[in-house]
């Protein structure tokens, strides 16, 4: 993992021009009630990393980058329908900055606004007088499962004494990655490619997407919390079993029974750099960085699976290197 | 509205029957952590309406109810998602007699639980084999986000002084009528009519949906708490501006101090029985009711606009008939 700061690569600010007029004409759809809520979310901003992955994969196989924008528009309408309903659960009162919309418009409002969202989404594929769009929606409906599944286990794993790394990984496989594959996968569909091609391009998010959580597990642990935007040690503080936890866990094999303790109840700054301490000692840091590396690679290798058009080629592995190095 | 006990008609049994095997086929998908809250849910029973509706509407295009049974399946999953997030949304602990999910499992399983069933339908009707699935599934989806759209104003009329009997009535088309319109549209899309046939089924559930909801409204006030499973007067309680209230306090005109002033705060038994007989001085019971029954003759009407299959045909204008008389 690179330490330098990166630049952003140039295809998400891209993305961000071409995807955020339809995503506002989009969401103008939605009744007037919901419009505060949504627009406060929206807002908020966000990296554009899934809509720049469906734009490229579109180009890769050859199409104009504008096949690729229904789906870079719903699969971003899916992604902040997530973090709408995430906060709920989490009792998030921040992001990125600014009050959670649950926080600033209550419960009701978030769940509502996020569900609006998830339809919107499916609602943007069907619409779309493209031969692909039921195939299109289809992949997105299950993806979009796939990332509830994952976001029900994380929940269960926060009150579960012991997680394997094994069921770990396949959690943020599914929160993190569902998302993340199902970007470039419906580029590619709209595109009309091959299914190889869509497998392929679907397995490179897939391995960028656990790579990605990995990254976001250490900083959810050891992140600078005037980039991360989210108190130190957050995920300690609620009891997250994400990959570092899991991993010392592991390592520590019957050593952790003070640590465990750390698990339950409300820890101190003092305790939560304890157990970040902990952590880092048996193993946990790095070996959620070799996994986020050894993700990398896999995703990288995946893009040489199959012919590509070169240049949207190398700016989605430009993508991936800059979100796992990424310094937030 | 009949005050003799009308017998469920048979096909509310037979869409029991049929369509019960398949959405627990469908449920039994979702991840193991979702299993308790979603079959304690779903354990609770139901009436079946929705199913029973998409099926005789294919048959009444002429198809085998096979046909209609993707979209009795969808339509159950929206219909119970929505259940899942209203029940967080409005505090209710209670439903069918039984906790509900989130006062069972808590506010995140609810959550998460209904965004997987809503999901689930979408999947359900776009992995059909049918030329008409992807129509079916932009139905569908269009008349959940209208349903959205109801609940959103329902949640902002709550805190709002002054509502319209116009707005109430739209909100109320939405919030009810949305599934209830779309329920048959599904079927008669599955069945392969032109488009004439689905616009005539979808108004008589739209109209059906109307009546149904003022049903509802009578129930939230007057209905006997053992039959409806809720407090006494609970939408007063709720200070919900239900299609009585709002018809009343339009009937009052500048009149309704004493009452407005009810309709904030939380009520005693009293003031619940105070607020319900001003609702009725005002003629908001009756008014209802005729707003009930013009929408069922409406709904019965939408069935002789096009020629369908009489003996089905026969069915929806039972369960007309029978919902909007209902004595639960």
């Amino acid at each position: 993992m690179s330490t330098l700061p990166v630049a952003p690569p140039v295809a998400l600010d891209r993305a961000r021009e071409l995807v955020d007029p339809l995503l506002l004409t989009a969401v103008a759809r939605l009744c007037p009630e919901l419009q505060p809520p949504v627009q406060h979310h929206l807002g908020g901003g966000g990296k554009h990393v899934r809509a720049a992955l469906a734009l490229l994969s579109a180009e890769a196989c050859g199409a104009d980058v504008e096949v690729g924008l229904p789906g870079a528009v719903a699969i971003e309408l899916v992604h902040n329908f997530s973090l709408l309903h995430d906060d709920v659960i989490d009792g998030d009162r921040e992001r990125r900055h600014r009050p959670t919309v649950w926080a600033q418009f209550g419960v009701g409002a978030a769940i509502i606004a996020g569900d609006a969202l998830a339809i919107l989404a499916l609602e943007v594929l069907l619409e779309e007088p493209s031969p692909h769009a039921a195939l299109a929606a289809l992949e997105l409906a299950r993806a979009t499962q796939a990332m509830t599944a994952g976001q029900a286990d994380d929940m269960a794993f926060e009150v579960r004494p012991i997680v394997s790394l094994e069921e770990c990984l396949r959690m943020e496989e599914r929160k993190t990655g569902a998302l993340l594959s199902c970007a470039p996968a419906l580029g590619a569909i709209l595109a009309g490619a091959p299914p190889a091609t869509v497998d392929a391009l679907r397995d490179y998010g897939r391995h960028l997407g656990i790579a990605f959580q990995a990254v976001d597990d250490l900083l959810g642990i050891w992140g600078d919390p005037s980039v991360t935007g989210k108190p130190a040690g957050s995920d300690l503080r609620q009891h997250k079993k994400t990959l570092p936890v899991v991993a010392a866990l592991a390592a520590a094999d019957g050593m952790a029974g003070e640590f465990t303790a750390l698990l339950r109840g409300r820890l101190s700054e003092r305790e939560v750099a304890t157990a970040a301490r902990f952590v880092e000692g048996y193993g946990g840091r790095d070996t959620t960085m070799e996994v986020a590396e050894r993700h990398l690679a896999d995703a990288l290798g995946a893009l040489d699976r199959v012919p590509l058009v070169p240049s949207a080629t190398e700016e989605l592995a430009d993508i991936a290197n800059f979100v796992v190095g990424r310094d937030r």
